[in-house]
């Protein structure tokens, strides 16, 4: 798998298909950033985005090129709160029965919303866990399984950021995403770089959960140590044989990690305008202050990904 | 002065003129809220409008309509906090002089919101006294006055909002607004009663700044006793001789008031979804508790007006 096999084209189709559900979300000039930083800063808020996150975007994507069949039985995916979110959402709109498995500690915000549509909720011990079980799960009843990232539906999905991105900043030159499974960061590389190879794409992961920064660093899938973080969104193990590695790790420019510490920052600067931001969706305007000069001049746009926080974690976070 | 010389051509051209410069903002149905009355309940989320309220859209209509004399010289106007802001980001993006006058009691995010749009701020001690001296200050200086809600450009561009959510959802059945100055309220009733005559508009006060309330009832304008109130956008006297009432007077169906409570209920409903409002923003959502049974069935759009208040006076109210 290389990123030949998931071209533009796919990204602009996958756009026309899945503009009818979702938003073209506001990418919003931040004046304090750019003063500080000595830039132009843009803010693409998918965190406004139906579901309270990116994700409705693969979900969508997936749903709407499914079998008649495929949709009668279900889709059934593991998902540390957002994916889970954005396809019960598609599903309840496509009328799909969806089914959700979820590790026991996800952020009760997500819960709520997942009930809200009707997706049938298991609990697990660990994302990981859940995985699995998802897996076994599809297999036996004839489920259709959507990764949260491994999938090309979820990284052509990733990619229609980076073209409506391009939209309304033509002249953007560094594109910086929060990176987790990849799948936005596998699809936003080949989106902004096929439509203009000279546009950074810088990838932000945590420093607890560092597996692509360790995975490029090395040249190829290795051990990595895992630890918790807030960013939930962001953390836990990456399936080895992810479609999105080969493709991050031919098209990314870099990527950084930043701290709980780090994060928790950016999410209060989002709240000086009235923003609740989750962790994970914060985690690319986190790394703008270990960026500092480097970043003077630059014309940037930086993905924030979702909102999905308790209210209780939240204020327990920012105090 | 009444309603045939603002007519719905003039909110369409009011539309096209300000489109480049705001958010087309989204409709969004809130289940919560149906499922507990029994009705379909969608938010006109102008929230997320920019400046963080609908105010920007009169702002806008106004600058883009001035010569060329009137842009060099400045634009002046009193405000309780949205307006001003919208009015100074306006300015800043069609670079006019921005003279805002301001209650000193003002929201501490509304005026750094305003600082960073450059626009020149001056402290008085009430928001009648602000606009006085605002007007005042216009004679002497040639600046262009424009009142919050009193001027034609701000009620064409509340029906701008109207012309949205027909948009969205063609076959809404009842309009629920927050009732300040008017201008909002009365270009509502224009757009939407203009294309669809059964259209209901029901406008939302305050208990303790009913002024339309009572004018209304009392068939012209009269003495109201006016308290203060959270919700500082909707308090406050209103110009007796507005051009708002005649149309609000002739068009509204229903004029309700609210208490503090009950918007800091509607505040803290919207907090589930990770969304923060201001108090004059909520005041439509905070309508629905007292409306109960009687909005059974019917399909309602809730304008959702702004989110501009500082943290520490949000979180003192949600507590």
């Amino acid at each position: 798998m290389n990123s030949d096999l998931i071209t533009l084209q796919h990204i602009i189709q996958a756009h026309g298909r899945i503009k009818p559900y979702i938003r073209h979300t506001p990418l919003e000039y931040n004046g304090e950033l750019s003063r500080l930083y000595d830039s132009d800063i843009y803010l693409k808020l998918e965190d406004l985005q139906v579901t309270g996150s990116f994700k409705a975007r693969g979900a969508f994507n997936k749903l709407l090129t499914l079998e008649k069949n495929q949709c009668e039985l279900g889709v059934i995916a593991p998902s540390a709160g957002n994916h889970g979110i954005g396809l019960a959402y598609a599903a309840h709109k496509l009328n799909v029965p969806a089914f959700v498995y979820l590790p026991f500690d996800v952020d009760e915000s997500k819960v709520k919303a997942l009930e809200s549509y009707g997706a049938v909720i298991t609990y697990f011990d660990s994302i990981e866990e859940a995985r699995v079980s998802a897996l076994r799960a599809a297999e036996e009843t004839g489920y259709t399984f959507l990764s949260a990232y491994n999938n090309r539906s979820m990284i052509e999905a990733g990619g229609t950021i980076g073209l409506e991105i391009l939209e309304d900043l033509t002249d953007v030159d560094t594109v910086i995403t929060c990176l987790g499974g990849g799948g936005l960061t596998a699809g936003l590389c080949i989106a902004l770089k096929s439509i203009n190879p000279n546009i950074k794409v810088w990838g932000v992961q945590t420093k607890n959960s560092p597996t692509f920064a360790v995975w490029h660093q090395n040249g190829e899938v290795c051990p990595v140590d895992l630890q918790p973080s807030i960013a939930e969104g962001l953390s836990g193990p990456i399936e080895p044989e992810t479609l999105t590695f080969p493709i991050i790790h031919e098209h990314i420019d870099r990527i950084l990690t930043v701290t709980d510490e780090d994060i928790i920052e950016a999410m209060k600067s989002m709240l000086k305008h009235q923003y609740i931001v989750e962790p994970s969706g914060a985690a690319g305007i986190a790394a703008l202050r270990q960026l500092g000069v480097e970043i003077k001049g630059r014309k940037i746009a930086v993905v924030v990904t979702g909102r999905n926080i308790s209210w209780s974690r939240f204020l327990n976070l920012v105090k």
